[in-house]
C-alpha cells in the first residue's frame, strides 16, 4: 500500500526526532526517580527543572508557574476543577466552542456558554453581558481545534481586568470571588505567540501531543498567586498540583518541542499557510461547491474546514481514506461518537451541513508535493461522491 | 566514576528492552489518534484494545475492566476520588501505612485508619471494627511500598463479603451505600498473583513506572458494576473515565511489562529473595546491630528495610552515595520532605528509629556481585559512621 497522505494534524503529531532524542536518555540510564536523595536522581531532578525553566522561557513566565500534566486533557481539568471546586456557588463562562476537555468539566458547575459569530468568533458583548459578580472563571481557547478561529484573548483579558475593576469598587462587595482567565492553547502552540504578559491569562494549558512531542505530556500554567485545588494527590510533585512520579523522558521532549515550534513558528506559519491557500484556491477553481467554515483571516495558517453541501462528510472521509487522504470530519475525539460537531452548530450551521464538513489540518512534515495530490484526491472524490449521492 | 550499584528498584525502575521496543512505533509511525477514523487510525486503536485485553488477560478480568491512566498515583486517586465523591456521607477505611496516593485523597472524606501489628501486617480484627454501616471503600495496599509486607487481601476481602452480608439483611436498610475494596498493588506487581478472581477486589491499582515499564503509565482494575465518578473529563477515552488522547506506545509497553513479570515472576522472586537472604545475612554476621523492619516472611522477595540503631538515615545515605551504593530511606515520593516515614511509625518505632532506618530493593538487573559489592559498602561506611557519631 502507498502511504497515505496525511492532513490530520490536529488530532495527532509524529513525535519529532528531537523530542525521541531528548527524551531518551531518561528511559533506561538516567531513569532515576527524581524524588530520591542521591546524586545521580539529584541530576534527574536539575534535568526536570531545566526543562521547566525552558517551557517558562517560553511563556515569559516563572519556573514555579509551570505545572507537567499528563497531557491538555488534564490540564484543562485541573484548571476548571481546580478553581471551581473551591467555589461551588460560583459560574464559569466558556465559549460554545471550547474542547470537551473543557466544556464537560464546566458542566458539573454552573456553566454559562458565551456564542460565537457565524465565523467562529467569540462574540466579546455577549461575553462582557454573561460576567456577572459570581463569575469565578472564563475559559476562551486561544484557536479552535476544529475550525483554527483564533480568539482575541487580549481583548478579552482586557474585559476580565475591567470587571474586576468593579468587583472591587467601594460600592461592590463581591471580593470573596475571584475572577480569572484560562486559555486552552493547545492548538496554538506551534504558530501564535504565548507570551503571558502579553495575552494577560491567569492559566493556559500545552499538550505535547499536538507540537510533535509524546502524548499525554504538556502543562498548565498557573499564574503565580493563582491557587488550585487538586484532585492528583499523593507525592507532592508539581507543587502539589500534579502528584506522581515525573514522567522525566516526556517532560524533557515536551519542553523540547515547545522551544522548537516557537522558535520556528513564524516560518513554519507562512509556510503552511501558503500551502493552505494553495490547496483552497484549488478546489475552489475545480468548482467543487466549498465554503470555509470560520473566519478566513483570525484562522490558524494549517486549518481548513471546509462545507461541502450535500456530501455525508462521514462517507466522504471513507472514500477518501480508500484514495489515499487522511483527513477528518469534526475532531478526533468526537469522531468515535456521531454527533455532528458542537464547534460547527455554534456557527449557526444546521445538522446536515454539520455532518458535510470536512476539517483539513496540514503540519511539518507536509510538502507543496503532498499539497498538490491532496487536491487531485479530494477533486476527484468529492465529484465521485457527489454522483452517487 | 565507577557505576554505582543500585538498589532503589521501588523507586524507580529503567524500561526494559522490551518495553522501549514496544513503544517504539507508535511514536513516529503510528502515531495516529485512535480515535481518528481512518483505517490507519483503527489499526492503532486496535494495538490499544489488544494491549488492554493482554492486561486483562493478566488480571483474570474482562477487557472493559482496564482503565488505563497516566500512572500508579492517578489511579489511586480515580478509585478514591470515584467512589467518594458519589457518596460524600460515607467513610472510607484505609491502612495507615497506604502510600500517599491512597491517604492524601482519602483526607478529602471521612477518612479511618486502619492499624498494622508491629511486623506492618493489617490488624484484621481492628479492620474488622473499623467497618461500619456507612464506609463505602476499603483500600488496603497489596504490598507496602516501603517496608514490602504483603497483606492478607483475600482474607480482607472475606470480611469485606460479610459485611455485605449483614447489610443486605432484612433488619438492616444501609443498601444505599456500597462496600467496596480497593488494593495499591503498584509493588506487588512484579512477584505476586494478580488474578483478581482470587484476590476478589472491586479495583486495584497497577504502575508501569514500577515494572520495567514507562513512568506515569499504569491502569486502574473497575470491576464490572462498579460505577466511578471521573474528572479527568472531555473526550471520553476510556469509557469516560480517563479523557485525553491515548499514550498509545506507553499503554503498549505497560502491558509489555506486566505480562513478561508475570510470566517470570516466580523465578524472579526466588532468584531475589535467595540474594536479599544472603545480604542479610551477611550484614548481620558483621556485627551491625541491625534489625528487620516489618514481617520477615510475609514481605516482598526484594525488600529489606533495614533499622540501623543510632545511625542518622540521611547522611547515611549521602555516605553511601559515596561510596557507590544508592538505596533509601523512605519512600522517594517523601524523600524530599523532612518527616519520618508515616510507615515506620505506624510500626510503632520512634521518630529517631525512623530516621535510623535504610531501605534496600531488589531488582532484575541485580546479580550477586553487586549483592556481595553492596555488602562490603554497607558494612564499612556503617561502621565509619558509627565511629563518627
Amino acid at each position: 500500500m502507498k502511504t497515505p497522505i496525511y492532513l490530520d494534524y490536529a488530532a495527532a503529531t509524529p513525535m519529532d526526532g528531537a523530542a525521541i532524542a531528548a527524551s531518551e536518555p531518561f528511559l533506561r540510564t538516567n531513569f532515576y526517580n527524581p524524588s530520591a536523595a542521591y546524586q545521580l536522581a539529584r541530576q534527574v531532578r536539575q534535568a526536570v527543572e531545566a526543562a521547566r525553566a525552558d517551557v517558562a522561557h517560553v511563556l515569559g513566565a516563572k519556573d514555579q508557574e509551570i505545572i507537567f500534566t499528563a497531557g491538555g486533557t488534564e490540564a484543562n481539568n485541573l484548571a476548571v476543577h481546580g478553581i471551581m471546586q473551591q467555589f461551588p456557588d460560583g459560574n464559569v463562562v466558556v465559549s460554545s466552542i471550547e474542547h470537551e476537555s473543557v466544556l464537560e468539566p464546566a458542566m458539573r458547575y454552573d456553566r454559562r456558554l458565551a456564542p460565537v459569530t457565524e465565523k467562529g468568533i467569540i462574540d466579546l458583548a455577549k461575553l462582557d453581558a454573561l460576567i456577572d459578580e459570581k463569575t469565578v472563571l472564563v475559559s476562551i481557547m486561544y484557536a479552535n481545534n476544529e475550525i483554527g478561529t483564533i480568539q482575541p484573548i487580549r481583548e478579552i483579558s482586557e474585559i476580565i481586568k475591567k470587571k474586576r475593576q468593579q468587583r472591587s469598587s467601594p460600592e461592590r462587595a463581591t471580593a470573596d470571588y475571584p475572577l480569572l482567565l484560562h486559555t486552552d492553547a493547545c492548538q496554538a502552540a506551534n504558530y501564535l505567540d504565548l507570551q503571558v504578559s502579553r495575552l494577560a491569562v491567569d492559566m493556559m494549558t500545552l499538550n505535547g501531543g499536538k507540537i510533535y512531542g509524546p502524548k499525554q505530556s504538556g502543562c498548565l500554567y498557573v499564574r503565580a498567586g493563582v491557587e488550585l485545588m487538586s484532585f492528583m494527590l499523593g507525592g507532592g510533585q508539581e507543587r502539589g498540583l500534579r502528584s506522581g512520579t515525573e514522567n522525566v523522558g516526556s517532560q524533557i521532549a515536551f519542553a523540547t518541542m515547545l522551544q522548537k515550534n516557537q522558535r520556528q513558528r513564524k516560518a513554519e506559519a507562512k509556510r503552511l499557510e501558503q500551502m493552505k491557500q494553495k490547496l483552497f484556491a484549488t478546489l475552489s477553481q475545480n468548482n467543487l461547491g466549498i465554503q470555509l467554515n470560520g473566519d478566513s483571516k483570525k484562522r490558524l495558517p494549517n486549518n481548513l474546514n471546509l462545507l461541502l453541501p450535500s456530501v455525508d462528510g462521514e462517507r466522504l472521509l471513507m472514500e477518501l481514506d480508500e484514495a489515499g487522504l487522511l483527513v477528518a470530519t469534526g475532531s478526533a475525539c468526537s469522531a468515535s461518537n456521531d454527533k455532528p460537531s458542537h464547534v460547527l452548530l455554534a456557527l449557526g450551521l444546521s445538522e446536515q451541513d454539520a455532518s458535510a464538513s470536512l476539517r483539513i489540518t496540514l503540519g511539518q512534515p507536509t510538502t507543496d508535493a503532498e499539497i498538490a495530490r491532496a487536491a487531485e484526491i479530494l477533486t476527484t472524490t468529492i465529484k465521485a461522491h457527489a454522483r452517487l449521492v
